[in-house]
């Protein structure tokens, strides 16, 4: 791409009031190369965007708009969705064949499952864009660099999947796990669960407070397992468990993998320097020192570390990001610059704030 | 025992200063039957308990004695000895030989691990009491109310450990597990960490962010894999990973274990209603509710929830304490009434506050 | 009364399941002469207390009721109405109506304000039960309690005015105050908004941040006015500004109050130290020690610390107290005490847990 | 300046390895003029700085240098001085006086103080570069451009009175204020007290806790009453208490200002958008929204509302900053720019994260 003044990129964010959507539209605005089109929001139309992103007042003077797909298609070369899963389904179709030049970035779970009948089970709803569903791109910049770079319709990973697969790719396709003991447990801050009310995100029960929800049924499960399935070339079945705990952003996963033979830490350890040596955003630590959420806040980057129980013979790696950036917002800037021809780290370099 | 007015138990805490001597204060205080000895503290000998735990201001006027175990043994009927551990080793000794009557409880790991080597290994120190040891009960009153009811030597179990034990024992003892596939991972509030500063505990550090620590190299593993093993009447290694959570009080255990053979949700939940039907400590939550810390936050309560994964085949059982009571201070008040012939649950009614 | 076991208080609590609703309920529990008839809520008929009140779990086997004010009243001695202000208006008429025995003490601003006019002003509704009104006492039993011994109807204080009224009430019936210069600056714990979903209390927008809210504008006000003019004797108007803090429990407040004659920071001491030396739940702090609320958190006492800024001649206070005991549930079982002519601290002694 | 890729701002940190430092190395990797010459830290010379400033993993490859004034001075443009207060004053005159080019910014409190014995009384120590005092300048752009982009010693103002400074400077400059009764009331998170150990700073005595401290003895009060006196060009006592709240970063002050004569809101109003309407970083909220330091976090901002409280005559002017950019970090940037002849905002424009 021609990156002069003339040749920027028009985005815009559909459903644009979530946490999201803000982090979207902050990362937009530090892109060298985009111009904001469009914020919408049906539900908060005409009020200024820094009503829901106050760190935006004096920075973006725009208002949200009612969502025209056909404006939106016309004015756009890249359209972040940001909707509820099932509400995206439609949106994407119609922005898609509106305009055929158009890419779409998609932050929900309706593109991710290539199965269609594996989302209808986990989704409780019917897949209603299953042609679309076809030629989406599941957009882990590190192992889909170039369908990603091909792609229109981008599936952009889920936070959970993003720490839980980026942990476990390496290993699993080194082959050396054994794919039927492989124990994912997830701790999130509670800005995964979105900006919409509910008793357990309500201050006073989630603050001190630590549980595990949605035990053994979780939705991110078929899109770990699909991933994993794809690295480990072979069926993938794992336990997955979040628990959210009282911090606002931040992932840390640890994993628990039996392996089919004895493997030195050393070994494990040049796996994974190997699997990540060119990747920008994936930092393996130096030996002793472990990934903490507070290192990778407000950044792009995912941090691993690993190490061998040489009692129990299991892996355990451990992955930090920020689920709001590597987990949603960043992942997606960095998925579009690869689609656009840019380098995969622009608008992505700021720096992360550790306190 | 004989629980009118006028026989009441004289007990003494040394090493008062910590959370957990705190703990035992103020549990000491709204016991019935308990009355305040000594309370120790070489360092801060001369000022009032109210300098290190607040709350207690205006509730007892005592103040910190510099710490002389022949007065302390001559005078009580139970020492709790809250110092950390390698220091245990000869107050505890000292404590016990002084006065053949007195009974010690202590809350460091110094009398847990009943193979002095194991103990050297893990604690990188002699064990120097090992007579003592051999005669020293492992305070878990679930399993152990009767060699606890004639015990001298009282050693409380830790705080991981507690939640870990009881959220695996009844499906060890029932033999359904596959003793090679534990994972334990357990997530705990900072006030787990003692009252000395370190940079890991500095507010601004340990706020908003998540960590794991000590990978496969914690201390409580081999305590924990000690009592594993008893239960499963065979040798158990396990994986335990503790992580730091911002809030102050509270762990939540998360155990995942391969079965031998298939189980239904129900028949394993049937094993834990029945292991644990008179216990009043434990509560077994009813199905679809997991447990959260805020549950058990300032009550001496177990809270344990399981589940069969029905695509994996595995175990899965979370468990919520309060890592000061449940995990330290209440536990050793229960094993005092125990230890002196007195209803289990005295002096720990108060109920919590959950917000 | 006699507090033999057959002569029991008969409690009931109208709006149970809210916060204060749950810490009235706990706080019964611990009462040795209470007995607990009726805990209702219409919305939640039929669930079990701990699905709202979790730490109840194995503790309290009762179940939400409908409201039936003809059963409450004929059933209990007293009746703690914790419904929200303007509700609270008929339910309390309606139950003092039923049983001229019974005794009520409502935890809403409804019978607070003696002047209905303002009543109507601040609260935006009419006063429709001017007559309760008249024989309402306000319940701060530091200043009134021979009326509130006699009281049937008791109007259990807010919590910020609990906090600004004890942290006066000396200064102003010293008549050293300028009436014309009060700030009162307070900061509140998040359970102070209670219960109900907001996007201020959401988990994300509450935690790490600091606001002020209701600038000159508070509800509370014209209560703090009332009864500070009480205390000195003519009319006082002040500047009070509330602030959201993200933590649960406690609100501290700083007072600043120009004199009308210089004083030694001495002086002003002795008129604290006189006013609260016979208040069981007042502590005035040793000179240089400064409230904290960690101090009072699961407690029902207030702290206070006084000082004069040698340099401005202004008084300093500052006052901390736990929004939901002393600013609430507390406050309104040592009523119950006096109302009942109990020892003020009956039930109130749990020892409060300072971490 | 010219600013083409040649020529470039060298600078360097004394005294990086605390959060003040580590901000002003963040944000100068983020600026598009400037090049880091030294970053320097005794204690912790031949470390990454990662080790220090975990966000830096991978983006900045350099280690902490035993600081050299010589060869910092040679180097550089630029020095900022982020040591403890009383080490400062050799630091910066050794550098100044080593290179007669080189401008200093100083983040400390040493040079701040234009009066030598008040500097003395308040923070205990003889000032001994009363030559270097006389020619520092007080950095707040928004009232002292002039002077700043002429000083080569520039005495970076402290947290609270940037946050007490902006939200009272325009009042007093219109004369409408009586100098006599100002209350400032601040309230900080934990990150102000810095990288050093303390026990109020502990997690679990600082989480869950509110406190007023240094109550009418904070050393920055001297400081907030010279600028204040400066503004109102008569001499200004104020009351300032600031407060320890947990939470990582932000400042809200509360003002509490007596008038001479009475205001209307809007026209107080007025007073502060004509002061502030060309200034790039205070922004005046619109009517009926107040401050919050989430607004705020992340950039270099100060948020600020007033009104006048019509029942007291009041007015009352609530600000927020987060305390490690506008209250130093970034202002100390923000002085540099201007001090290199450079735009105001360069390397400032991150967007904030408000969640």
């Amino acid at each position: 791409m021609n990156t002069d003044n003339s040749s920027v990129i028009k985005a815009s964010v559909v459903g644009a009031t979530g946490y999201l959507g803000g982090e979207v539209i902050r990362l937009l605005l530090n892109h060298p190369f985009v111009k904001i089109k469009h914020l919408t929001s049906n539900s908060s139309a005409g009020m200024p965007i820094f009503s829901f992103h106050p760190t935006l007042r004096n920075v973006l003077d725009m208002k949200f708009e009612h969502f025209d797909y056909k404006q939106v298609a016309a004015s756009s070369d890249v359209v972040f969705c940001a909707v509820p899963h099932r509400a995206a389904l439609s949106v994407v179709a119609d922005l898609l064949k509106e305009n055929s030049s158009l890419k779409v970035i998609d932050l929900s779970a309706d593109f991710r499952i290539r199965d269609a009948k594996t989302y209808q089970e986990w989704y409780n709803t019917k897949h209603t864009q299953t042609a679309w569903l076809k030629n989406a791109v599941y957009g882990m910049p590190e192992f889909y660099h170039a369908k990603i770079a091909k792609a229109r319709l981008l599936a952009n990973p889920g936070c959970y999947p993003t720490s839980a697969i980026l942990a476990l790719a390496p290993l699993l396709r080194s082959g050396a796990a054994d794919p039927n003991n492989i124990v994912i447990d997830s701790k999130s801050g509670a800005s995964g669960a979105g900006r919409s009310l509910s008793q357990q995100i309500h201050y006073p029960e989630c603050n001190e407070n630590l549980k595990a929800y949605a035990v053994a049924s979780h939705r991110h499960t078929p899109e770990i397992e699909q991933e994993l399935s794809i690295h480990a070339s072979s069926p993938i079945t794992v336990n997955f468990t979040p628990h959210l705990i009282p911090i606002n952003r931040g992932i840390l996963t640890t994993v628990y993998c039996t392996l089919k033979k004895s493997m030195e830490t050393e070994e494990l350890s040049s796996l994974y320097m190997d699997a990540y040596e060119k990747k920008p955003f994936v930092r393996m630590l130096e030996q002793g020192t472990w990934p903490e959420t507070r290192f990778v806040r407000g950044t792009n980057f995912c941090d691993i570390q690993v190490t061998i129980d040489k009692r129990t013979g299991k892996a355990i790696i451990v992955s930090a990001i920020d689920n709001l950036i590597k987990g949603g917002a960043g992942q997606a800037i960095q998925n579009m610059n690869i689609m656009f021809g840019l380098k995969e780290d622009l608008g992505l370099n700021a720096t992360g704030v550790c306190i």
